[in-house]
């Protein structure tokens, strides 16, 4: 078995445990290209065969295999109980270790997740985290970037570079016990959490050996296989992005229902290390249900929650950040500083001369078109021409709404010289008041 | 009759065209308190007939008459009318001037408004013009700040002091011909629109005299003043204010069923003079759909918008409001003008003696808390400690997510002395490297 290089920052390369005799140094099959006489090279055969085939044979079966009732009924429990060990167990407790379990939980999980037939605890994990840290990237093993379809189940099917995937510390994973039990003996596990177990409880149940092999064993894999799955695709590609929209993840309630809650993604790849995934009580989260519940029996503790200061910041940045794109693509007038600047006595002649010219807060205005739509008449805007308006625009007469003053700068045409309070100046002086005026 | 006074920026005081004789500067009975011995002449008699003291004998006279199917279909459609008598004719025609209308459709719209028995549309108007000037203050005839129930029939049932009601220009409405009509003729306008057409439709058409008097008058009356009064109350009360909160008016989709579209009074107090009270096409307003119609036919043109650029910009700077709203009530880290400046010794010493250190783009973090929470796992966290960690943190080992960026703000303990690159100025420094260093 060849050693992996270890990494200053105390991440390694995968060493499979089992110790498989690969040289992780020889080229891949996958540095060469898909052909019509390699392909079947390039198909990964276990996880097709786990993945595809028998889930086929099981959908042809059924052809011959009755349902019963309580075959049907234990399948879905048998299904909650497989898709917790991999949203409760795989994903939440050991991927991302959001909340502590004693050994019987752990124990009860790795058996469930073992009865979901989607790899080892451990292995799991591993991608998962190199899936975080490398999101949407060359080094994510399961990127959206390569299509959906890749997300999904592609990533399996066809064989992977294991030097591709990014490196990522399991050194938590492989100090607990029953992660590394698991995947030592994680062939055993399978065949005895996915199918043995269901069979033999509906046949010394009520008879039922061969329904619960086909329904509760190789049907029900499959769909608990096909709902997590669509936490790699569905939950990269369907929804909003309230937190963050650099990357892919999205929340969407669709998500939520198919993967027992792991559907608001984009918050989760946000606070990773949430136990939550869904923060608001009615959401669909079951999975956070469940580990509230262990939670309060003594099951679970040190449920990580992240601030909900730290939450709602995240919220308003994205708000933030999709207004400003939005404020970019609106007309907000002229720049004050690409206006020509305009003494107050051309503004007055030029006023009397017709031109339809209202100085408001040290800026002219051609309110020429706006006169006959104004909402206040025509006769109080004609008023405010060759004048200051400030004091009427603000209040004097009418205080402007809100969308007037916006409406008002994308009439501006110029820039008093010396500013808006030119007008009185003005008039203290004809008057002979002693008003300090600006000569220019 | 007192001659009102004359304003210098154009509005003048209400004057009766009726000429009724009332002197505008008597004391009003409104300048006395209600009290149980004057309370009837605070009453306004004649409104409280007209609104509620009729209705209720119509409700009363239902015992005995029965509803026929022709007659209850046809006060359906008569309540149409003269819902948009109001709604298309006094408030968006005559009001705010949004559109202009031909002759037949303004004979229409003062027909269909005096059927509502609200009053005349000169009369109306000047009331809503000083409604949208002094919105929710004293000089508002229907201020809601007095209560929803004043806003609704309050106002009218009770006598106001007609020098109470703020000031408007209404010399367009004094030029218009069929306005100043309907005022000087609004009793037998009416009588005749209100209940005599309504009575003798009914009659002549299919025998039913009475229950048209009853159903498609009386009543018919009842629920459209019900409905149309709810504009100034229900819109001022109910909804959202996406386009401005410093006054009441607000957006509520039952307020716009109830009252033929005029539901979106936010909008519509920030853009009076546009023809339509919803702007989006899935939102119901009748109103708008009816003048829509009209100007295909001809009966209608210049039907004004606002420019969808102020609109977003209005809806803009509200959401923008809130953020800012949001953002001050959040924990954003202490600023980094009240840390304490530390040098880089100090920094490298104190963390060697145990402090748990950071520093990250010049500013030093205490991540001792946060150790054992890192979604990233305490070995690599660990690693910056002691170091200028600017480039790990931001993609050399991981590029942090926004959330972790806002949580490590709240960990600042201090600042470093000279910058963010004081750890490479010491290094090369101490590598006897050609690097300009601050010396201090
Ligand atoms: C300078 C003298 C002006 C006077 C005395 C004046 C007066 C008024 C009055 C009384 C109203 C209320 C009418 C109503 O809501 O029914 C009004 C509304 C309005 N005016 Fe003016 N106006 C003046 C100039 C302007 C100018 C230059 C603009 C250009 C943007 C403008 C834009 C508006 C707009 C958009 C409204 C409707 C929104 C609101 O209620 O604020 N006005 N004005
Ligand atoms: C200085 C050395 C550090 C290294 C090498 C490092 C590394 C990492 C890595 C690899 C992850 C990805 C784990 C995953 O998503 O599964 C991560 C996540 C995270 N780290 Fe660090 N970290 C460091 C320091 C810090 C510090 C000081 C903070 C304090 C705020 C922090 C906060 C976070 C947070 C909030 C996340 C999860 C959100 C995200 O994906 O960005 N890290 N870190
Ligand atoms: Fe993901
Ligand atoms: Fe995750
Ligand atoms: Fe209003
Ligand atoms: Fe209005």
């Amino acid at each position: 078995q060849v050693q992996s290089e270890a990494f200053p920052d105390g991440t390694t390369d995968h060493i499979p445990l089992r110790g498989r005799k690969y040289d992780i140094r020889k080229p891949h099959i996958s540095d060469q290209p898909i052909t019509l006489k390699n392909w079947h090279q390039h198909v990964h055969w276990l996880n097709t065969t786990l993945i595809l085939i028998v889930p086929a044979i099981g959908l042809v079966s059924m052809y011959w295999v009755p349902l019963y009732t309580k075959t049907a009924l234990f399948s879905i429990a048998y299904y909650f109980f497989a898709g917790l060990g991999i949203t409760a167990g795989y994903h939440r407790l050991w991927a991302h270790t959001s909340y502590k379990a004693t050994t019987p939980l752990k124990v009860f999980l790795a058996a469930g997740g073992a009865a979901a037939v989607e790899g080892s605890a451990r292995w799991w994990s591993r991608e998962h985290r190199a899936h975080h840290r490398y999101t949407d990237t060359e080094k994510d093993p399961y990127s959206v970037r390569k299509g959906l379809l890749y997300s999904h189940i592609g990533w399996m099917v066809i064989k992977q570079n294991p030097r591709r995937v990014g490196r990522t510390d399991i050194s938590d994973l492989n100090e607990d016990p029953i992660v590394v039990w698991q995947h030592k003996n994680y062939l055993k596990c399978v065949i005895t959490m996915a199918l043995i177990v269901p069979t033999l409880i509906c046949g010394f149940g009520w008879g039922d050996f061969l329904g619960g092999f086909v329904y509760a064993g190789i049907l029900r894999i499959f769909f608990v296989q096909q709902a997590t799955f669509c936490v790699n695709s569905l939950a990269h590609w369907l929804g909003d992005q309230p937190f963050d929209d650099r990357n892919s993840p999205r929340d969407h309630v669709i998500t939520a229902l198919v993967t027992l809650g792991e559907g608001y993604h984009n918050f989760h790849h946000e606070f990773p290390s949430d136990f939550r995934n869904a923060i608001e009580w009615w959401q669909y989260d079951p999975t956070k249900w469940a580990i509230w519940v262990w939670k309060q029996l003594g099951f679970a503790y040190n449920l990580k929650t992240f601030p909900q200061n730290e939450i709602e910041k995240g919220r308003l940045q994205q708000l933030q950040k999709k207004l400003d794109q939005k404020r970019s693509v609106l007309d907000w007038g002229i720049p004050l500083e690409n206006l020509p600047v305009v003494s107050w006595d051309d503004f007055v002649a030029e006023s009397k001369n017709g031109k339809p010219w209202i100085a408001i807060a040290g800026v002219i205005h051609d309110v020429g078109e706006f006169i006959a739509n104004h909402p206040g008449g025509k006769a109080l805007i004609t008023s405010g021409i060759g004048k200051d308006a400030t004091a009427i625009f603000n209040g004097g007469v009418y205080n402007h709404s809100n969308a007037a003053h916006n409406l008002l700068s994308t009439m501006r045409v110029g820039v008093l010289r010396g500013g808006c309070e030119v007008e009185i100046w003005k008039r203290a002086q004809s008057e002979n008041k002693d008003v300090a005026t600006i000569r220019d």
